[in-house]
């Protein structure tokens, strides 16, 4: 089993430091002053010297994890092109297209494959992770057409040992769909929970358990969401768009004839149509890394909703969604 | 205890003849074919027969609780006015503007307290009832100038023994508070579940716990949240062009500064001032329902985030927040 080195010990990097000792990979990391201590209290290997864990990374060829906050990313970039410039090298970052930019232009070397583990809390730091985060998430891992297989390969090895399936998928595609179902749904608890707060007190007394749930994240740190929302403007600008206009028709519609039926049916076709697809019955399917396709394939196998569940040498085992129609 | 008649057995009135039933009360209930028959097999006094059940309720001085559908008020209304028309009567729909106005026009001579219990579910019908629904729940019962309080009183005392709390507030500011804290995000959930699922499987593969949250009521059946929303018009309408007002805002930001920071602050001061709301110190109130003001008294004790936690003959005793703030 590879070595893992985690390059921030925040709620991911830390809960990833956790799990993968836990599946027996030998595992340090580097991490602010705080998050540092508190992993070594907890037995950990951590420091607060960045170089040196890079360096120990080069010398082992250890998978290297970018786990800090998108503004900080293009700053260890430049510590990693220069103590480990062609080491393995992955992300835990909630936007892809612009890491992806950040490693050609700073790091050209390293063998890349960007990751996004689909799991999280509204706590954040060392204290907040769980070795447990990943059991049963699924972890966006990144292929474009000229991502190092290796790389790829080491991560989603990592992943599956800490509990997730793999969805491999392009930075583009991951960014859209982090988009949709995760920074418009932030900005919407954001608006949700400043409009509810308006009318004061009664808000409180009378909001049940949908409000709650529909308003959760919103208690999310703000320069957290911020980094990941700011952080994905190209994707989020048109997502945001398509919501305005849907919104906006509701509210003509609301004023002109009372009617919200198409939006309401919309709705409720589209949290059918996704459910159905977590649902449905699955139909394995094997790609070859060695194969000349290889990393079309697997892409195509994402834009199917497809997960990976086992990577075994050089074979991926995937599940598919089946064409069966449960509505 | 004063005896209950329910006409509507779906969620709300089918959970509520059960938990009448339980807390000691006699109870009988009217309703739709499969909803009577269902109730009846379940060894409840059920009825398709409204009339019936009406004439029950006057002869007996019954307090008759409607749970029908906003779009069946009125017909229900009309059998009201003709077969007890001096009743006690409250009801459960989720508007009480428009309820108020028809009981005034429909049937002006019966002592009528509206009422909306803030709980459910996304499933509906008899079958989705459960005896425990209201459990620590909050009841928003309305009190306007002229509500006659003996039907206030026996329908705070009926919700408290379902195991509510009641929140008293004017149908205006309820119809205000229901729009921010459940018809608005009805909308958002269902606009976000269109705009996810547009992007196909993918979508459904990478959603988290997080965006299950976000749109879990857009599962619920949509006559149900078109009865809701488009009820409630009148006061969803302002609502609906501040949160568009705020996304434009957002929006604009993001296109030109790329920031999102006024939008993120202001989103989780909101989600903080809520919990606070919630989650306070409270200190305990008496208002005598034979005062002069008791009206008023009751209204100020909502708006102030006020519940109601026992009735005693003619004694309410409620918690109101206190002014310790935890931010």
């Amino acid at each position: 089993m590879r070595d893992v080195c985690v390059i921030g010990l925040g709620l991911l990097g830390g809960s990833l430091l956790r799990a993968a000792a836990t599946a027996g990979r030998a595992v340090w990391g580097a991490a602010s002053g705080d998050d540092a201590a508190a992993a070594r209290a907890a037995g950990f290997d951590a420091t607060t010297d960045t170089t040196r864990a890079l360096r120990r990374a080069a010398e082992s060829d250890a998978l290297v994890v970018l786990a800090v906050p998108l503004p900080a990313v293009d700053e260890v970039l430049t510590l990693v092109a220069r103590h480990a410039p062609e080491c393995l090298l992955t992300d835990v970052t909630s936007v892809k297209t612009p890491v992806l930019t950040s490693v050609r232009e700073l790091a050209g070397r390293v063998r890349y494959a960007g990751g996004h583990p689909m799991a999280g809390t509204t706590d954040s730091g060392w204290a907040a992770g769980d070795g447990t985060l990943f059991d049963g998430a699924s972890w966006a891992l990144c292929v474009e057409d000229d991502t190092d297989l290796t790389a790829w390969r080491e991560t989603a090895v990592l992943a599956l040992d800490v509990g997730a399936t793999v969805c491999p998928l392009t930075a583009t595609e991951h960014d859209d769909t982090v988009a949709r179902i995760s920074h418009l749904p932030h900005l919407f608890a954001e608006v949700l929970a400043a409009v509810a707060a308006r009318n004061g007190p009664l808000a409180g007394a009378l909001a049940a358990g949908s409000f709650r749930d529909s308003t959760r994240v919103a208690a999310t740190r703000p320069e957290l969401v911020q980094a990941m929302t700011e952080g994905n403007r190209a994707a989020l600008l048109p997502v945001l768009d398509e919501a305005l206009g849907a919104l906006g028709a509701a509210r003509g519609s609301l004023a002109s004839t009372g009617g919200l039926a198409a939006t309401i049916n919309a709705g409720h076709a589209g949290v059918t149509s996704l459910q159905r697809h977590t649902l449905n019955d699955r139909t394995a399917i094997h790609i070859d890394l060695n194969a000349a396709d290889a990393r079309t394939a697997l892409a195509a196998l994402g834009h199917q909703g497809g997960r990976v569940t086992v990577v075994d040498d050089a074979t991926v085992t995937a599940e598919v969604p089946g064409e069966q129609d449960f509505s």
